[in-house]
Protein backbone atom coordinates (compact mmCIF):
# COMPACT_ATOMS: atom_id res chain seq x y z
CA UNK A 1 0.00 0.00 0.00
CA UNK A 2 1.11 3.38 -0.20
CA UNK A 3 1.59 5.00 3.30
CA UNK A 4 2.32 8.25 4.62
CA UNK A 5 3.49 9.03 7.46
CA UNK A 6 3.08 12.45 8.76
CA UNK A 7 5.53 13.19 11.20
CA UNK A 8 9.23 11.29 11.72
CA UNK A 9 9.41 10.95 15.91
CA UNK A 10 10.36 7.99 16.99
CA UNK A 11 6.81 5.99 16.62
CA UNK A 12 6.95 7.27 13.17
CA UNK A 13 10.13 6.02 12.08
CA UNK A 14 9.56 2.78 13.72
CA UNK A 15 6.17 2.19 12.22
CA UNK A 16 7.68 3.34 8.88
CA UNK A 17 10.88 1.10 8.61
CA UNK A 18 8.27 -1.83 9.58
CA UNK A 19 6.24 -1.42 6.84
CA UNK A 20 8.88 -0.56 4.16
CA UNK A 21 10.53 -3.65 4.84
CA UNK A 22 7.14 -5.19 4.14
CA UNK A 23 7.28 -3.94 0.75
CA UNK A 24 4.66 -1.11 1.27
CA UNK A 25 5.63 2.25 -0.24
CA UNK A 26 6.40 4.62 2.45
CA UNK A 27 6.63 8.40 2.22
CA UNK A 28 7.47 10.80 5.61
CA UNK A 29 5.07 14.05 5.35
CA UNK A 30 7.35 16.56 7.05
CA UNK A 31 7.95 20.11 6.61
CA UNK A 32 11.32 20.15 5.54
CA UNK A 33 11.70 16.86 3.01
CA UNK A 34 15.61 17.86 2.05
CA UNK A 35 17.24 18.95 4.79
CA UNK A 36 20.02 16.79 6.41
CA UNK A 37 18.14 15.23 9.01
CA UNK A 38 15.64 13.68 6.51
CA UNK A 39 18.64 12.79 4.46
CA UNK A 40 19.76 10.68 7.42
CA UNK A 41 16.26 9.33 8.36
CA UNK A 42 15.55 8.00 4.87
CA UNK A 43 19.32 6.35 4.61
CA UNK A 44 18.66 4.69 8.06
CA UNK A 45 15.54 3.06 6.92
CA UNK A 46 16.40 2.52 3.51
CA UNK A 47 13.85 0.39 1.31
CA UNK A 48 13.04 3.04 -1.19
CA UNK A 49 11.45 5.14 1.35
CA UNK A 50 10.66 8.47 0.56
CA UNK A 51 10.28 12.21 2.42
CA UNK A 52 7.81 14.55 0.78
CA UNK A 53 6.08 17.75 1.85
CA UNK A 54 3.15 16.52 4.38
CA UNK A 55 0.14 17.76 1.41
CA UNK A 56 1.89 15.66 -1.52
CA UNK A 57 3.14 12.96 0.70
CA UNK A 58 -0.78 12.56 1.96
CA UNK A 59 -1.88 13.44 -1.31
CA UNK A 60 -0.38 10.13 -2.72
CA UNK A 61 -1.41 7.68 -0.53
CA UNK A 62 -4.11 5.47 0.35
CA UNK A 63 -3.63 5.28 4.03
CA UNK A 64 -2.03 9.00 6.06
CA UNK A 65 -0.70 7.91 9.93
CA UNK A 66 -0.64 10.63 11.96
CA UNK A 67 2.36 10.43 14.18
CA UNK A 68 2.98 14.21 15.80
CA UNK A 69 2.37 15.19 19.19
CA UNK A 70 -1.06 15.73 19.75
CA UNK A 71 -0.45 19.44 19.62
CA UNK A 72 0.57 19.74 16.53
CA UNK A 73 -2.22 17.70 14.88
CA UNK A 74 -4.39 19.86 14.17
CA UNK A 75 -1.85 21.93 11.77
CA UNK A 76 -0.43 18.69 10.32
CA UNK A 77 -4.28 17.94 9.08
CA UNK A 78 -4.54 21.18 7.50
CA UNK A 79 -1.19 20.96 5.77
CA UNK A 80 -2.48 17.27 4.11
CA UNK A 81 -5.47 19.72 2.61
CA UNK A 82 -8.19 17.61 1.21
CA UNK A 83 -8.17 14.08 2.90
CA UNK A 84 -11.29 13.11 1.38
CA UNK A 85 -12.01 9.72 1.79
CA UNK A 86 -8.77 8.93 3.29
CA UNK A 87 -8.12 6.62 5.75
CA UNK A 88 -6.17 8.73 8.42
CA UNK A 89 -4.67 6.92 10.97
CA UNK A 90 -4.48 8.50 14.37
CA UNK A 91 -1.70 7.95 16.61
CA UNK A 92 -1.95 10.74 19.21
CA UNK A 93 -2.51 11.01 22.72
CA UNK A 94 -3.01 14.36 24.19
CA UNK A 95 -0.19 14.23 26.63
CA UNK A 96 0.30 17.34 29.47
CA UNK A 97 3.98 18.43 29.33
CA UNK A 98 6.57 15.74 31.01
CA UNK A 99 4.00 13.20 30.51
CA UNK A 100 1.47 14.48 33.35
CA UNK A 101 -1.34 13.21 32.28
CA UNK A 102 -3.69 13.46 29.47
CA UNK A 103 -5.04 17.19 28.81
CA UNK A 104 -8.16 16.05 27.50
CA UNK A 105 -11.16 14.72 29.57
CA UNK A 106 -10.10 11.90 32.49
CA UNK A 107 -9.72 14.72 34.94
CA UNK A 108 -11.65 12.77 37.34
CA UNK A 109 -11.95 9.23 38.57
CA UNK A 110 -14.34 7.09 40.86
CA UNK A 111 -11.23 6.53 43.05
CA UNK A 112 -10.80 9.76 43.86
CA UNK A 113 -14.48 10.27 44.83
CA UNK A 114 -14.26 7.28 46.95
CA UNK A 115 -11.11 8.96 48.40
CA UNK A 116 -12.51 11.78 49.13
CA UNK A 117 -15.68 10.68 50.94
CA UNK A 118 -13.45 8.17 53.28
CA UNK A 119 -10.56 11.18 54.14
CA UNK A 120 -9.54 8.63 56.84
CA UNK A 121 -9.00 5.65 55.29
CA UNK A 122 -6.29 4.69 53.34
CA UNK A 123 -8.06 3.75 49.86
CA UNK A 124 -6.38 1.47 47.20
CA UNK A 125 -7.82 1.14 43.88
CA UNK A 126 -7.68 -2.81 42.55
CA UNK A 127 -10.25 -5.44 41.25
CA UNK A 128 -11.81 -3.09 39.07
CA UNK A 129 -10.86 -4.11 35.67
CA UNK A 130 -11.65 -7.13 34.72
CA UNK A 131 -15.12 -9.66 35.16
CA UNK A 132 -16.47 -11.86 38.33
CA UNK A 133 -15.10 -14.83 36.42
CA UNK A 134 -11.26 -13.83 35.95
CA UNK A 135 -11.56 -12.43 39.86
CA UNK A 136 -12.51 -15.69 40.46
CA UNK A 137 -9.95 -17.42 38.40
CA UNK A 138 -7.11 -15.03 36.97
CA UNK A 139 -5.27 -18.08 35.28
CA UNK A 140 -5.04 -18.58 31.68
CA UNK A 141 -3.37 -21.59 29.70
CA UNK A 142 -1.01 -19.04 28.73
CA UNK A 143 -0.35 -16.97 31.65
CA UNK A 144 -2.31 -15.03 34.62
CA UNK A 145 -3.81 -11.82 34.04
CA UNK A 146 -2.80 -8.73 34.99
CA UNK A 147 -4.44 -6.40 37.80
CA UNK A 148 -3.73 -3.06 38.27
CA UNK A 149 -3.46 -1.58 41.91
CA UNK A 150 -2.77 1.90 42.66
CA UNK A 151 -3.25 4.16 45.81
CA UNK A 152 -1.21 6.98 48.04
CA UNK A 153 -0.13 4.59 50.66
CA UNK A 154 2.48 2.36 50.55
CA UNK A 155 2.06 0.11 53.21
CA UNK A 156 -2.13 -0.53 52.30
CA UNK A 157 -1.12 -0.84 48.47
CA UNK A 158 1.57 -3.83 49.64
CA UNK A 159 -1.64 -5.34 51.81
CA UNK A 160 -3.75 -5.43 48.77
CA UNK A 161 -1.41 -6.33 46.45
CA UNK A 162 -0.62 -9.44 48.59
CA UNK A 163 -4.20 -10.17 48.51
CA UNK A 164 -4.90 -9.77 44.99
CA UNK A 165 -1.29 -12.15 44.48
CA UNK A 166 -2.98 -14.78 46.15
CA UNK A 167 -6.17 -14.33 44.16
CA UNK A 168 -3.98 -15.49 41.30
CA UNK A 169 -3.36 -12.28 39.75
CA UNK A 170 0.23 -10.89 38.26
CA UNK A 171 -0.01 -7.87 40.15
CA UNK A 172 1.50 -4.46 38.94
CA UNK A 173 1.92 -1.07 41.08
CA UNK A 174 0.65 1.55 38.62
CA UNK A 175 1.04 4.76 41.02
CA UNK A 176 -0.88 6.96 43.12
CA UNK A 177 -5.03 7.09 43.52
CA UNK A 178 -4.74 9.51 40.95
CA UNK A 179 -4.55 6.73 38.46
CA UNK A 180 -7.60 5.49 38.60
CA UNK A 181 -8.34 8.01 35.99
CA UNK A 182 -6.78 5.29 33.64
CA UNK A 183 -7.63 2.07 35.82
CA UNK A 184 -11.56 3.07 35.57
CA UNK A 185 -11.27 3.20 31.36
CA UNK A 186 -9.15 0.12 31.40
CA UNK A 187 -12.02 -1.42 32.95
CA UNK A 188 -14.72 0.47 30.24
CA UNK A 189 -12.46 -1.18 27.59
CA UNK A 190 -12.91 -4.83 29.03
CA UNK A 191 -16.63 -4.13 29.45
CA UNK A 192 -16.78 -3.12 25.79
CA UNK A 193 -14.57 -5.62 24.41
CA UNK A 194 -16.71 -8.60 26.73
CA UNK A 195 -20.53 -7.31 26.20
CA UNK A 196 -20.53 -4.64 23.17
CA UNK A 197 -17.67 -6.33 20.79
CA UNK A 198 -18.25 -10.26 21.16
CA UNK A 199 -15.44 -11.26 22.90
CA UNK A 200 -17.41 -13.05 25.75
CA UNK A 201 -16.15 -12.77 29.31
CA UNK A 202 -13.13 -15.22 29.14
CA UNK A 203 -10.71 -11.89 27.94
CA UNK A 204 -8.51 -10.84 30.00
CA UNK A 205 -4.87 -8.04 29.97
CA UNK A 206 -1.97 -8.94 31.56
CA UNK A 207 1.38 -7.03 31.09
CA UNK A 208 4.12 -8.55 28.67
CA UNK A 209 7.38 -8.01 29.81
CA UNK A 210 10.73 -8.49 27.27
CA UNK B 1 -6.30 -11.66 57.77
CA UNK B 2 -9.67 -10.28 58.56
CA UNK B 3 -11.51 -8.27 55.39
CA UNK B 4 -14.88 -7.17 54.93
CA UNK B 5 -16.50 -7.49 51.09
CA UNK B 6 -18.79 -4.67 51.18
CA UNK B 7 -21.49 -5.59 48.60
CA UNK B 8 -22.32 -9.68 47.77
CA UNK B 9 -22.81 -9.11 43.49
CA UNK B 10 -20.67 -10.84 41.51
CA UNK B 11 -17.36 -9.51 42.35
CA UNK B 12 -17.68 -9.72 45.60
CA UNK B 13 -18.92 -13.12 45.38
CA UNK B 14 -16.04 -14.29 43.59
CA UNK B 15 -12.90 -12.67 45.31
CA UNK B 16 -14.72 -13.50 48.85
CA UNK B 17 -14.98 -16.93 47.83
CA UNK B 18 -11.35 -17.09 46.84
CA UNK B 19 -10.42 -15.41 50.15
CA UNK B 20 -12.17 -17.88 52.14
CA UNK B 21 -10.78 -20.79 50.51
CA UNK B 22 -6.98 -19.37 51.03
CA UNK B 23 -7.58 -19.15 54.67
CA UNK B 24 -9.03 -15.42 55.04
CA UNK B 25 -11.67 -14.61 57.80
CA UNK B 26 -14.06 -13.34 55.55
CA UNK B 27 -17.29 -11.00 56.22
CA UNK B 28 -20.21 -9.66 53.77
CA UNK B 29 -21.23 -6.29 55.13
CA UNK B 30 -24.65 -6.47 53.52
CA UNK B 31 -27.92 -4.80 54.55
CA UNK B 32 -30.02 -7.92 55.62
CA UNK B 33 -27.22 -10.05 56.90
CA UNK B 34 -29.96 -12.65 58.23
CA UNK B 35 -32.52 -13.10 55.08
CA UNK B 36 -32.56 -16.06 52.78
CA UNK B 37 -30.66 -14.74 49.72
CA UNK B 38 -27.38 -14.47 52.24
CA UNK B 39 -27.77 -17.69 53.92
CA UNK B 40 -27.81 -19.21 50.25
CA UNK B 41 -24.83 -17.23 49.36
CA UNK B 42 -22.82 -18.31 52.86
CA UNK B 43 -23.75 -21.54 51.99
CA UNK B 44 -22.47 -21.73 48.54
CA UNK B 45 -18.68 -20.14 49.65
CA UNK B 46 -18.96 -22.39 53.03
CA UNK B 47 -14.82 -21.91 54.60
CA UNK B 48 -16.68 -20.10 57.78
CA UNK B 49 -17.86 -16.87 55.43
CA UNK B 50 -20.21 -15.08 57.61
CA UNK B 51 -22.55 -11.52 57.03
CA UNK B 52 -22.96 -8.92 59.04
CA UNK B 53 -24.37 -5.51 58.94
CA UNK B 54 -22.05 -2.81 56.68
CA UNK B 55 -20.59 -1.00 59.68
CA UNK B 56 -19.84 -4.25 62.23
CA UNK B 57 -18.01 -5.92 59.00
CA UNK B 58 -15.95 -2.95 58.12
CA UNK B 59 -15.25 -2.42 61.93
CA UNK B 60 -13.93 -5.79 62.55
CA UNK B 61 -12.00 -5.96 59.45
CA UNK B 62 -7.72 -5.31 58.73
CA UNK B 63 -8.94 -4.83 55.33
CA UNK B 64 -12.52 -3.30 53.77
CA UNK B 65 -13.54 -3.98 49.93
CA UNK B 66 -16.04 -1.86 48.79
CA UNK B 67 -17.74 -4.11 45.75
CA UNK B 68 -20.59 -2.03 45.26
CA UNK B 69 -22.01 -0.21 42.18
CA UNK B 70 -20.04 3.56 42.35
CA UNK B 71 -24.10 4.51 42.71
CA UNK B 72 -24.17 2.84 45.95
CA UNK B 73 -20.36 3.97 47.26
CA UNK B 74 -21.18 6.96 48.93
CA UNK B 75 -23.90 5.22 51.44
CA UNK B 76 -21.65 2.39 51.92
CA UNK B 77 -18.86 4.16 53.22
CA UNK B 78 -21.17 6.32 55.30
CA UNK B 79 -22.72 2.89 56.78
CA UNK B 80 -19.28 1.93 57.44
CA UNK B 81 -18.43 4.70 59.92
CA UNK B 82 -14.97 5.50 61.10
CA UNK B 83 -12.49 3.91 58.97
CA UNK B 84 -9.95 5.66 60.06
CA UNK B 85 -6.49 3.67 59.10
CA UNK B 86 -8.27 1.24 57.72
CA UNK B 87 -7.32 -0.12 54.40
CA UNK B 88 -10.47 0.64 51.98
CA UNK B 89 -10.08 -1.46 48.69
CA UNK B 90 -11.86 0.06 45.78
CA UNK B 91 -13.47 -2.06 43.10
CA UNK B 92 -16.07 0.47 41.88
CA UNK B 93 -16.65 1.80 38.15
CA UNK B 94 -18.21 4.99 37.51
CA UNK B 95 -20.51 3.30 35.33
CA UNK B 96 -23.35 4.94 33.36
CA UNK B 97 -26.85 3.10 32.95
CA UNK B 98 -26.33 -0.01 30.33
CA UNK B 99 -22.73 0.32 30.51
CA UNK B 100 -22.92 3.29 28.08
CA UNK B 101 -19.49 4.75 29.33
CA UNK B 102 -18.26 6.27 32.30
CA UNK B 103 -19.82 9.37 34.30
CA UNK B 104 -16.86 10.90 35.83
CA UNK B 105 -14.34 12.14 33.17
CA UNK B 106 -13.29 10.44 30.11
CA UNK B 107 -16.25 12.94 28.05
CA UNK B 108 -13.70 13.56 25.09
CA UNK B 109 -10.56 12.28 23.08
CA UNK B 110 -8.23 12.97 21.04
CA UNK B 111 -9.08 10.56 18.75
CA UNK B 112 -12.84 12.38 18.64
CA UNK B 113 -10.95 16.09 18.12
CA UNK B 114 -9.20 14.46 15.33
CA UNK B 115 -11.96 13.52 13.67
CA UNK B 116 -13.49 16.69 13.97
CA UNK B 117 -10.33 18.38 12.44
CA UNK B 118 -10.47 16.25 9.38
CA UNK B 119 -14.14 15.30 8.69
CA UNK B 120 -13.85 14.01 5.45
CA UNK B 121 -11.43 11.51 6.23
CA UNK B 122 -12.54 7.66 7.40
CA UNK B 123 -10.38 8.43 11.30
CA UNK B 124 -9.00 5.22 12.98
CA UNK B 125 -7.76 5.38 16.29
CA UNK B 126 -3.92 2.74 16.67
CA UNK B 127 -0.65 2.75 17.19
CA UNK B 128 -1.33 5.19 20.40
CA UNK B 129 -0.88 2.66 23.14
CA UNK B 130 2.44 1.83 23.42
CA UNK B 131 6.43 3.18 22.61
CA UNK B 132 8.38 3.06 19.91
CA UNK B 133 10.45 0.17 20.71
CA UNK B 134 7.78 -1.85 20.92
CA UNK B 135 5.71 -0.08 17.58
CA UNK B 136 9.31 -1.57 15.79
CA UNK B 137 9.24 -5.31 17.63
CA UNK B 138 5.96 -6.33 19.21
CA UNK B 139 6.77 -9.73 19.35
CA UNK B 140 7.78 -10.30 23.42
CA UNK B 141 9.19 -14.01 24.43
CA UNK B 142 5.87 -14.89 25.76
CA UNK B 143 3.47 -13.85 23.13
CA UNK B 144 3.04 -10.84 20.69
CA UNK B 145 1.31 -7.64 22.25
CA UNK B 146 -1.83 -6.57 21.47
CA UNK B 147 -2.87 -3.24 19.49
CA UNK B 148 -6.30 -2.03 20.11
CA UNK B 149 -7.61 -0.09 17.12
CA UNK B 150 -11.44 1.91 16.72
CA UNK B 151 -12.93 3.88 14.26
CA UNK B 152 -16.48 4.69 12.97
CA UNK B 153 -15.25 3.29 9.33
CA UNK B 154 -15.78 -0.93 9.15
CA UNK B 155 -13.76 -0.94 6.12
CA UNK B 156 -10.90 1.25 6.94
CA UNK B 157 -10.46 0.07 10.46
CA UNK B 158 -9.62 -3.34 8.52
CA UNK B 159 -7.23 -1.92 6.50
CA UNK B 160 -5.36 -0.64 9.43
CA UNK B 161 -5.79 -3.53 11.16
CA UNK B 162 -4.20 -5.76 8.62
CA UNK B 163 -0.96 -2.89 8.52
CA UNK B 164 -1.13 -3.14 11.96
CA UNK B 165 -0.83 -6.52 12.25
CA UNK B 166 1.72 -6.32 9.45
CA UNK B 167 4.05 -4.64 12.45
CA UNK B 168 3.58 -7.85 14.46
CA UNK B 169 0.60 -6.96 16.72
CA UNK B 170 -2.27 -8.96 17.85
CA UNK B 171 -4.77 -6.48 16.92
CA UNK B 172 -8.26 -5.91 18.84
CA UNK B 173 -11.24 -3.99 17.43
CA UNK B 174 -12.09 -1.86 20.34
CA UNK B 175 -15.27 0.15 18.59
CA UNK B 176 -16.21 3.39 17.63
CA UNK B 177 -13.84 6.37 17.34
CA UNK B 178 -15.05 6.82 20.72
CA UNK B 179 -13.24 4.64 22.05
CA UNK B 180 -10.47 6.59 21.96
CA UNK B 181 -11.40 7.84 25.43
CA UNK B 182 -10.61 4.28 26.24
CA UNK B 183 -6.99 4.14 24.34
CA UNK B 184 -5.52 7.17 25.05
CA UNK B 185 -6.08 6.76 29.14
CA UNK B 186 -4.27 2.80 27.87
CA UNK B 187 -1.37 4.84 26.52
CA UNK B 188 -1.16 7.04 29.90
CA UNK B 189 -1.30 4.08 31.86
CA UNK B 190 1.42 2.40 29.89
CA UNK B 191 3.41 5.72 30.12
CA UNK B 192 3.77 5.96 33.48
CA UNK B 193 4.59 2.48 33.76
CA UNK B 194 7.48 2.46 31.84
CA UNK B 195 8.56 5.92 33.01
CA UNK B 196 7.77 6.63 36.57
CA UNK B 197 7.21 3.77 37.64
CA UNK B 198 10.56 2.04 36.86
CA UNK B 199 9.68 -0.83 34.45
CA UNK B 200 11.28 0.82 31.70
CA UNK B 201 10.12 0.52 27.83
CA UNK B 202 10.40 -2.93 27.63
CA UNK B 203 6.75 -4.00 28.75
CA UNK B 204 3.40 -3.89 27.15
CA UNK B 205 -0.39 -5.19 27.14
CA UNK B 206 -1.61 -7.90 25.80
CA UNK B 207 -5.57 -9.33 25.64
CA UNK B 208 -5.17 -12.66 26.51
CA UNK B 209 -8.17 -15.51 25.48
CA UNK B 210 -9.04 -18.44 27.93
Amino acid sequence: MKIAVVGAGRVGQAIAGSWARLGHSVTFGVRHPHDEKTHQLLASIGQGTRAAPVHDAAKAADVVVLAVPFGAAEEAIGACKGLKGKILVDCTNPLLPERAGLSIGHDRSAGEAIAGWAPQARVVKALNMTGAKNMANPKYPEAALSMLVCGDDADAKRVVAGLVGELGFDVVDAGPIEASRLLEPLAMLWINLAFKLGNGQDIGFRLLRR
